[in-house]
């Protein structure tokens, strides 16, 4: 199995069905993405335009059709109307091909379900797997297979040229999303946030691949650290679970399941014909095989990086570090409405702050409680002194730090002395940076390049470290039964 | 009363107490800014520096005492150690001072109440008013009144220089903070995200001047369109449930209660020593008096920059627009889960879609319902057509647009056209936008430009929509109620 989905992602040769010189045509688009890759040493495979219209496209030798190719052809991206795919298939199932994204729409989603039947038998008899159609295929930045067909830049009215939809770096989050809005968004945000990306799959109607084959790929898969899923309805229930079942014990999922009011599923139902189904039974199902739900979209993407960059954590038991009182009273109330516990400090932890005190090397006005108020005096030296001892106490297993760069006396080498104690430990540490502004943002981008996942505001950070511990609870559980 | 609280904000004349040289010290960084907006003619009153150590202070004669100055005071700005702050009061009564910000710190919230207790007397027997002590005062970008003390640029240990507490601009937006460090990444969040600011007060220990009385100024101040609170208790529930009841009916406030739970209550009280006091009384209250409530940092702004923005709605029926399904869908659930109603479409409205697209001006595969899902081939004309439509119908009294940049047929002159539409209405209208590079970046803030509040995600633009509403049904309420 893992073989048929590799044919997607790494395939040795793509032929890109619908190649044009049009710039406004999707084919031209793919073909061009594939075509530059190429160039760039990304893509390491053999690429050959397919259209009966034109013997050469954007400089390369134009095939009239698939069979005329005479090479072996692994992958095909399909950009023509939906009535030409069937002839398109047949072509490809004499043609050996592995596998088939079928970006085109026109089908189920419109009611032409005859013609997504046609297309899924011709799949069925000929062995091709497909993706989609009416999707915007793969985005694989390590084999520099690109199907998405959004443009990267667009002209402003002002006739300034700006990124429209970015291309996120070459990362370990993947992103498996049924709508392809969604999923555009998604890269631009992931794009903006340095969120690197293993691979991006939009499946449009899921008429053969679904989400529990490509769970089970990236599963198995050595650049994957985490599998961000956006869902709005899962075709085959029991597959799926069980695929998930067995995955996260190995790799963190964290999904957002649309459709969840009754207003939300009859929208999604006119949107990818996807049956939401209760609810309930999804939250249900996520707890059982252990994908970490998120709420929203923000949640999606805030858990996403908390779990790409930290170690689950073992229990609740949360301590916060910061400089500021009202956001540590913020935090606070977040920590412990997500689900986690702010625990009273040990009196070995207060011993040990009241020595740092004596010697001047913590705030004497420093009060010994959780939160931790360095008071706007802290430097990053008290930072790395009060988080070492946290994080070395037993009852302490996970850590929100609030740097507010605003107060005079904190300066940005905070962010590497508190990377530098976290590493040493095995518990989580994220980090919350408020502001708007240069220094703010300048703390939250170091923050992250140094493996703390920061956050503009407590109650992210606080979802995010939660989170993690969800994910620690269902690992413990799940390794106790399985002995 | 108004007069008295007009000192603080509006003083013909100030002096600051401790007045330095040293760029290290509070004294220094207060006279400094009071300084530079008199000489950039935004301050436009008498400001003397007061330090016995001094003759000058960057230029300008320094007094030894206020007593010297000979010449009205009308609002002093206290930085010394608060053991001197008793005798600045008592010679401010003396040289009749009107009001006084004492940002020394080192009274209740260290213990010291005997010294507090002091200098309340000294201010009530000398008619003094006092903002603090242990805060950090007023900014008030109209009249140059600045005494925040955190330095506006820093340098990174690259060398680099860059903004760490930036000065939002002039605004129609009160903020008033019971915490000093969450008032100053408040500010700095505001200056990055464009929201301009009426006035900023930090209100410390509050021994004197409480929020009752700043609400009741702002009230009637005509620069302010909506007040945000940040509190962790009040002092007077009477007098501020009265004040605030009567000033919702005419300007909206947003509130953010920290310290909600126990484990937060408890760290507000290590903080400001404020009693946090039952969480569901304050909502009880918030409610009663028309205060719309904020449960996390993002919100609060969110929210007030609806409403700073948009009309509070008669109603909760709202309808979505959108140019792809997935976000769509995500929105619905973020509505139906606010509390909004996501209308059936009434036939008026489906005809009129069913014309346009007879006509070509939209897409026929676009679904006739709600949300409206213009499709990824919508472009800057469908959305102003199509919006047209939804607004003129009687059953829909809110919108919530969401327009991806990322497509390719859209164009950043929807931004207008969709402000256009909404200006000729009565009914509030809020965009999402998401993604996070340039495009995305540009539209949102163009959006806000143009009146229409803009957020990232659909979750964010469905509360913040949802509380022109809650405003709007207690201002119908509350109106009723009256006749």
């Amino acid at each position: 199995m893992e073989n048929r989905m590799k044919s997607f992602f790494e395939p040795a040769s793509v032929a890109a069905i619908g190649a044009s010189h049009k710039k406004t045509k999707v084919g031209n688009v793919v073909f061009h993405n594939l075509l530059m890759n190429k160039e760039r040493g990304i893509f390491k495979g053999e690429i050959y335009p397919v259209n009966p219209k034109y013997t050469e496209v954007l400089g390369i030798k134009c095939y009239p059709s698939l069979k005329e190719i005479q090479k072996d052809v692994e992958m095909i991206v399909i950009a023509v109307p939906a009535e030409a795919v069937p002839n398109v298939m047949e072509d490809a199932g004499e043609a050996g091909v592995k596998a088939a994204i079928i970006i085109s729409s026109g089908f189920n989603e419109v009611g032409n379900k005859k013609l997504e039947d046609d297309v899924v038998r011709i799949g069925l008899r000929s062995g091709i797997r497909i993706i989609g159609p009416n999707c915007m295929g793969i985005y694989n930045p390590y084999s520099g297979i690109d199907t998405l067909f959004l443009p990267e830049v667009k002209m402003l009215s002002s006739g300034r040229e700006v990124v429209a939809t970015a291309r996120p770096f070459p990362g370990s989050i993947v992103l498996i999303s049924q709508s392809g809005a969604f999923g555009a968004a998604a890269l631009d945000y992931m794009a903006g946030h340095g969120m690197g990306v293993r691979a991006f799959v939009s499946l449009g109607n899921r008429c053969d691949v679904e989400e529990h084959e490509l769970l089970s790929y990236f599963a198995k898969d050595k650049r994957t650290k985490v599998i961000l899923l956006y869902i709005e309805g899962i075709n085959k229930g029991r597959e799926f679970f069980e695929s998930a079942k067995g995955i996260t014990k190995v790799k963190p999922i964290v999904a957002l399941k649309a459709g969840r009011t009754w207003a939300g599923a009859k929208a999604a139902a006119s949107h990818t014909a996807a049956l939401s189904g209760v609810d309930q039974i999804y939250g249900a199902v996520f707890k059982q095989c252990g994908i970490v739900r998120a709420m929203d979209v923000e949640e999606l993407f805030d858990m996403g990086r908390a779990i790409n960059l930290q170690l689950p954590s073992p229990s609740n038991k949360t301590a916060i570090l910061t400089n500021g009182g009202g956001p540590g009273v913020v935090a606070t109330d977040a920590c412990e409405e997500s689900g986690l516990s702010i625990v009273k400090l040990s009196e070995s932890i207060t011993n040990k702050f009241d020595e740092l005190k004596a010697r001047g090397e913590l705030i004497p006005i420093m009060v010994n409680s959780n939160p931790v108020d360095l008071t706007a005096l802290a430097t990053s030296d008290m930072y790395a002194r009060a988080l070492k001892i946290l994080l070395d106490d037993k009852d302490i297993d996970g850590l929100l730090v609030i740097t507010l760069p605003q107060t005079p006396s904190i300066l940005d080498d905070v962010i590497e002395k508190v990377a530098d104690v976290a590493k040493g430990q095995n518990k989580p540490v994220v980090a919350c940076v408020m502001g708007g502004t240069e220094m703010a943002e300048e703390f939250r981008v170091r923050f992250e390049k140094s493996g703390i996942p920061s956050y503009s505001m407590p109650g992210r950070a606080a979802k995010a470290l939660y989170s993690l511990m969800e994910y620690g609870k269902y690992l413990r559980k799940a390794y106790k039964r399985d002995k």
